[in-house]
């Protein structure tokens, strides 16, 4: 008997599903689209659907599985009333009470539950990464805006409302860029993939830099691994972008750490990969903002999670994670 | 059979200790000179013997009351090892095995805890006071500096290491103002009674209020109790301390929500005597800074604890804490 559990990742354009075993590989996956169903029943009803038959063609090759629940990645979600809140990214609107509504197509499955994409990582980063075994950290996903998961005690933080863990929406300027919220000056609006393609404006601007590698690049072509490749060649613009970068996510990152005392702290997403290029600076600049009891001894560290997979991966990480309560 | 907790509360230069019942009364109490003593031992032994002394005399006019513990706020206190660690205001140097010392002098009691004195008000709030009942809210008490403590799921979070909830060292002004840390632009330099202060002398220097109220004491004379008397007044530059103060701190505390998802946030202190003076301000700030789940659900509220001796009775509540484990 082999008991595996099911990841949904719901993204604006796209919801991706599969199944999951107890070390973290994905066995099956597929996706539909998450707009364009009609109403929200519709996209349920399509969602079980596609389900169930990865259900189904994975007792085909192992007769032996056991399916132990379904864990939903989503954004604007909460854990406590496993609803989706008022997101501006997707064809639900309004508090849509997803769980509830999925638990009639799965009436037997133990764990169904759901949080946002960010927390489903956190979990993800306990149960198969580099958490194993910590019992307080934090999980930072930089992407197109910055997520974050608090773990404490071993548990998820998610607080009296079950919003916990919006990190990106912390101030780091005050008065300073627009954030996609509306507010200004907010981490995700300078640590994002975004935010980074935007400082490498600012500077370009700045020091008027037609001779950078950058240069050539509309506003919407530049991305965080064009500004990487820029830097591996020793672009002035592009190496400043991560020194910069990693002072804004430095003085951040140490905000969490005063809260919180961490054990360490993960980063994922696309900016990562450019490893000591943003990991050095956002290094030394926490360090620079710690108290002394925090000097030198909180870990930031890459997600062991595979970009690909991570997001269908975290949410998985739900499933095990009710299944120990 | 009554039972009861011993608390104490050590600061710069005293060192006070109380008897306080399950209800948080202190029935008695008494305090030592913090320096002076010699060394650590000869300090514990002195307070050993004061302790023995209040035991002895709640005895003698309540034979039935049964001590169940001692419970200690101090300064860089780590919770987890029971030490008092590289404190600057203290005369212990080092790493001080505090618990394990006081230990010898009460081998029977049943808890002995330590942890900071933010942290020691936060549970004296959950045990005693406004926060009965609350498994999610944070405190911040407003003095000299500025501590915190934060509770999540009923717990107070200790972190990894023991010294979490230092939000009076987050930054929210980069290259701001100086920090007793060292550091530059943390919420400690701007919102606590001497950031008051300094920023009355701000304004004053800003717009050369020869006509304020606060403009004939000097820099060491004015305290945030004289700013809130100007204010009551009308004096325009105490009310805008107010409003400024109300600014950083709502900004902070917004950062503090989006990590935690609190229910409440307590604060305590001598500037929150100003009441609505400061905390309107504070409200009005922080919801312009909080994403839109988050708007018009945190209560920000004064702490219940009776300002004379609150640091005893929330050390004292530490006691209880323990023994629900």
């Amino acid at each position: 008997m082999k008991n595996v559990a099911i990841g949904v990742d719901i993204g604006g354009t796209n919801t991706a599903i599969g199944v999951v075993d107890q070390e973290g590989n994905v066995m099956v996956k597929d996706n539909i689209a998450t707009p364009g169903h009609g109403d929200i029943d519709r996209y349920i009803t399509d969602l079980a659907s596609a389900i169930n038959e990865l259900i189904k063609s994975v007792k085909l090759l192992n007769p032996d599985v056991e399916f132990l629940g379904i864990g939903i990645g989503a954004p604007n979600a909460n854990y406590y009333k496993g609803t989706i809140e008022h997101t501006a990214n997707l064809s639900f609107r309004g508090v849509v009470p997803f769980i509830d509504l999925l638990r009639k197509h799965f009436p037997d499955l133990e764990a169904l539950a759901l949080t946002n994409d960010a927390n489903a990582a956190a979990i993800g980063e306990m149960i198969y990464g580099g958490a194993k075994g910590m019992k307080n950290f934090v999980m930072f996903t930089l992407g197109t805006g910055v997520g974050s998961g608090v773990v404490v005690n071993g548990d998820l933080v998610y607080g009296h409302d079950g919003f916990a863990g919006e990190c990106g929406h912390t101030t780091l300027v005050p008065g300073g860029r627009l954030c996609g919220c509306g507010n200004r000056g907010h981490l995700e609006a300078y640590c994002s993939a975004p935010g980074m393609k935007r400082t490498a404006f600012e500077l370009m601007v700045e020091y008027n830099a037609t001779d950078s590698l950058l240069a050539g690049k509309s506003f919407n072509e530049l991305d965080s691994k064009m500004i990487y490749e820029a830097a591996v060649q020793g672009d002035k613009i592009a190496l400043e972008v991560f020194e910069k970068t990693g002072a804004w996510l430095g003085q951040g990152l140490a905000n969490t750490v005063h809260h919180l005392s961490p054990e360490a702290i993960f980063l994922f997403g696309g900016p990562t990969a450019s490893g000591d290029y943003i990991f050095n600076p956002i290094k030394k600049h926490m360090e620079e903002h710690l108290l002394s009891v925090f000097k030198n001894k909180i870990k930031i560290l890459p997600s062991k999670l595979k970009p690909g997979d991570a997001a269908i991966v975290g949410a998985s990480a739900l499933v095990w994670k009710e299944m120990e309560k």
